[in-house]
């Protein structure tokens, strides 16, 4: 956004989101807050509140929707010292819950329980796989552990797996580049959550899924993904291409 | 199938699916025919009817599922002078209902019918794109004109316009090749069938879209599709490639 490599940065303009603080003045109208409570912002202070998308719960596609990352030109972001946030867009910070860990639900968190919600992927005993320990993956694999379902790390290095075991308590683990490791899980994962940040194929992906299962992209490389038609069509495979960032969730 | 392109033939075989004809014979336990009824058959005479897929009514994703198009080498197809079918993978053939005429229903037709219903792009005074005006592309207007939906056609030649408003009165056309109309209808479209069968780009579709629009994606070009992340970031839309044939929906 600072470079506007996006094509999209409305300058000046502040950075940031997942933002949390306390709130140090509160309009006549606010009923969810009060001066002092703790409070977190994802990437939305505002929105138009009329749209199709704002009526169906759908805020961040509102054409009119105020992005905390100097999308809009209209506010700053959570680098700010002071910001003015629609009560709406702020949630309750709960009291157990350190403001520094907690934060990345705010964005990295709502991106992978999301799609994981949506998408069924929410089961007690399914086999998920997470593409990816950074920072979407490693809350993926807490929040489908949390849901009693089986991680299936996959990774391009070795080098996690030691982590990903005994930090992370995954089930299984996989590297994409050895072919007998991946030809070992075939057809085994109900859903996989990719969010590898680098440009790849999904084709040793798609292998590893079950008939129906259900590939969630959630990584933007500049480059395009390649979809091979074909090999869907014989692999029954349904793949849903998820890039769209449904942040509120978290408020609904 | 024929010369094996796919790699997946079983020879010998017969070729055939969208089949109708007259039941000769039935077995002790047939309650839903009875010898002289007209019947049709899709793709599909069984499957194992015990597995996940079955048991949740997605039969044609089964491992034993038969085929009636020579990828089991179990049995032979619709070009068959005679064939046997589990009565559950028969329809009730209606008596006002022409049989050569309804018969791209049991292939074609459920092709197109079921991911409009299971999409929710089904109901009145959405704006459905279809792209291509072939086998599948005629059907899926029939069906979204039913719905009570409009109808945009793209198609990449301005020669099928007038058959388009004559014969299938779609509601607009668009020639994919002219940037100045489909600029025109930026953000427009609820939905895209994309039926077209040859190797294409989905970019401009993706531009027709509203946010949240869907793109189902029913050809299988040899050539992979080229899926832009950070276009669909910017412009917010999710993309749904549903490549795996649903015909078991007739049924049940």
């Amino acid at each position: 956004m600072i470079t506007n490599k996006y094509g999209m940065t409305n300058y000046p303009f502040v950075i940031g989101h997942e933002i949390v603080g306390v709130v140090t003045e509160v309009g006549s109208k606010v009923k969810k807050f009060k001066v002092g409570d703790k409070v977190g912002v994802g990437g939305h202070v505002g929105a138009c509140e009329k749209c199709e998308f704002c009526i169906n719960g759908v805020e961040n596609n509102c054409p009119e929707e105020e992005s905390t990352d100097g999308f809009s030109g209209k506010n700053f972001g959570g680098c700010s010292n002071i910001m003015v946030v629609n009560e709406k867009y702020a949630v309750v910070w709960p009291e157990n819950l350190p403001l520094d860990s907690g934060v990345p639900l705010l964005c990295a968190g709502i991106t992978t329980y999301s799609p994981l919600k949506r998408y069924g992927l929410d089961k007690p005993g399914l086999n998920i796989g997470i593409a990816g320990l950074g920072g979407l993956g490693h809350l993926a694999i807490r929040f489908v552990k949390a849901f009693g379902a089986k991680v299936t790390l996959i990774s391009s290095s070795i080098k996690k797996k030691r982590e990903a075991f005994e930090k992370f308590g995954v089930d299984s683990f996989l590297v994409s580049s050895n072919p007998e490791e991946m030809q070992g899980a075939f057809g085994t994962l109900d859903g996989i959550i990719d969010t590898m940040p680098v440009a790849h194929s999904i084709v040793p992906f798609l292998a590893l899924l079950k008939p129906l299962g259900k590939l969630i992209i959630l990584s933007v490389p500049e480059e395009p993904f390649e979809v091979p038609a074909p090999a869907l069509l014989m692999g029954k495979k349904l793949i849903t291409l998820l890039i769209d960032f449904q942040f509120e969730r978290i408020f609904h």
